[in-house]
């Protein structure tokens, strides 16, 4: 595979968004500013002091705006979608875990045994395995749909991960799983992924789209020691020289230093944000694949929720750049979607105040004086 | 109501905890080592990177240490106890809203209109209301239990808000209330609270507990301006300096600066302990309540988990104190018990990760070389 062979030039318009996902992005509106002012409004007269609701109160008037209704519906059912896939930087020894591990997870995840997977019955949403890279031959199954792009990324440290056609089939497959999950009834979506390295990339990530050292943004993934992490910040280092990664085009750095799960959860973000569905951002993978996304569309941020803070730095990095608060903060690096996910009942109850709380008028409660 | 002469003289022994409370006290084991050191072994088996669940990880091996198994039972059902009492501080002009609304939103509260009543559909548990002291008289429902001990607290600011009779019998009502939603089947209890002033009480009952200045942890509550906060805190310094209060007999302190649900809260959370069942603490009124039942059962703290960290200065300083860390800082000052209802998931997901997440031999995935 002579991927360089295959790079546009820059500059030359080769990497402008087209076909699936031009017409998604055109497709993004921004959220409703009149459900929003709808929603602060009830908010004001519901049975509470106040801004006593924190940011509770802020979740729930920007869920107005995401549906454009106040109140918002309820944001159920929930669809977790896991995209899992390989990365040849893996080769650098970035990770101590066997490359073997993301296919063995998979079927850890689709026998509903991984962590994501019991969060996930704990809130009452769905998980769907999407295999848009692993790097062994899995078969299409309802729990993992097939949607393999390649069997892994190239390593970057040598060239770019994808290639142009390999970066625009991942970004499609995001794309289709949105729709897929939508048209199913969905009506939040959240981030999950599975990929042994791919914090590796999410850094490389991060840091070509912040422009931020690699040292500020590369953490210790799934566990690498000390050394280790001197290692993973000079892989990614190396990655971003040799593809000359910087942030002007995003889709040519997300080819470059990005993974295919990356790919396709920067389709499937741009989705959401189209069909107007919330979608609450895991970790590090998530909101690296989000930078890509909102530099092809900056409206659609206003349709992502950060579920946590991550132990990644480069996720903090990241939501800062995002402007998003994230809504947990529990020190968790476990990735799948576990984070997003914990935060659900967090968004379900800011939708369920705006819904079910009683106002001033109706509960006969004397207003503050 | 002549409080002074009701008074005990300190040091006598007279504010030493007897009958149902001593009982209770005597009760409390601390929490299962056992158990934590078989949930902190199973959590290294799990299909997940050591340490990358972060704080969930030390919740679930807390909660087999508090049901004294491992893996521990899932926490349900879950049953929030709504402690509603008026406070006769209310007079010294601390709070912009009138008493009556404490009556009011209990009947919004009945009514299932309140916040909590709407966060805890979203969780699915239960809330009971107890009336333990609210001024107005109210009929026994099943939604309200009417457990009143007094119509209200008198003014702390000119002697002690509660007689020793009073103390007892609303830490009884506490105790069996706890005693009632266990013995019905609940597995997980969350404390709620509502009474107009309360915070000023759980301002003085920090300070007085913990040594810190009353303008160090008293807040804006239910929303003082500038001026009305400087006002609080001269009230709770007063009602300190009139009462004597420090640390050193925590029933006296109740005594003289608490309030009716913070005396049921102190005897809830003993209870709740000595039925080795985990409660959830929601905001200040709860936590000041907790540093009272510490210091007369330190194993207690064992068995409860903070919700959250509400923007109450008073509640950061408490924990501070309690040693536990806030589960959620969403910036919420409501009470009725919304954070800890929020938290509630957090607390039924580490339970179902260290029940259900396969181990790295069960799901044949590599572990880490």
């Amino acid at each position: 595979m002579d991927i360089e062979d295959e790079r546009p030039a820059d500059g030359d318009g080769a990497w402008s968004p087209k076909g699936l996902l031009a017409g998604t992005i055109a497709g993004i509106k921004p959220v409703s500013t009149t459900a929003c002012s709808e929603a602060e409004a009830l908010h004001a007269r519901l049975t509470t002091p106040p801004g006593a609701l924190g940011r509770l109160q802020d979740l729930g008037t920007r869920l107005a705006g995401m549906y454009g209704a106040c109140p918002p519906p309820l944001p159920e059912p929930v669809a977790v979608a896991v995209f899992a896939a390989d990365h040849g930087v893996h080769a650098q020894g970035v990770s101590p875990w066997p490359q073997e591990v993301t296919a063995q997870m998979v079927g850890n995840l689709a026998a509903g045994g991984a962590v994501v997977c019991a969060l996930a019955r704990q809130v009452g949403a769905s998980v769907q395995v999407v295999d848009v890279g692993v790097a062994a031959d899995l078969p299409d199954t309802p729990a993992v749909w097939a949607r393999k792009v390649a069997h892994g990324t190239a390593d970057m440290t040598v060239g770019p991960a994808m290639t142009p056609a390999e970066v625009t089939q991942a970004v499609e497959v995001g794309i289709t799983v949105a729709h897929d999950l939508v048209g199913a009834g969905a009506r939040l979506l959240v981030t999950g992924d599975m990929g042994i390295a791919n914090t590796t990339a999410s850094a490389a990530l991060v840091s070509a789209l912040t422009g931020l050292d690699p040292a500020v943004v590369t953490g210790r993934g799934a566990g690498v020691d000390d050394a280790g992490l001197v290692h993973k910040i000079d892989v990614v280092r190396r990655a971003i020289a040799v593809n000359h990664a910087g942030a002007e085009e995003p889709l040519r750095v997300l080819a470059a230093v990005g993974g295919l799960e990356h790919a396709a959860l920067t389709g499937f973000l741009l989705a959401a944000a189209e069909r107007q569905t919330p979608v609450v951002l895991d970790g590090v993978i998530a909101v690296s694949a989000a930078l890509v996304a909102r530099a092809m569309a900056p409206a659609a941020v206003g349709y992502w929720v950060a579920g946590h803070r991550s132990a990644e730095p480069g996720a903090s990095a990241a939501l800062e750049q995002l402007g998003l608060g994230p809504l947990l903060d529990l020190d968790l690096r476990l990735g799948e979607g576990s984070g997003a996910v914990l935060a659900v009942p967090l968004v379900q109850a800011a939708a369920r105040v705006l819904r079910e709380t009683a106002t001033f008028d109706a509960a006969g409660v004397t207003d503050k004086s």
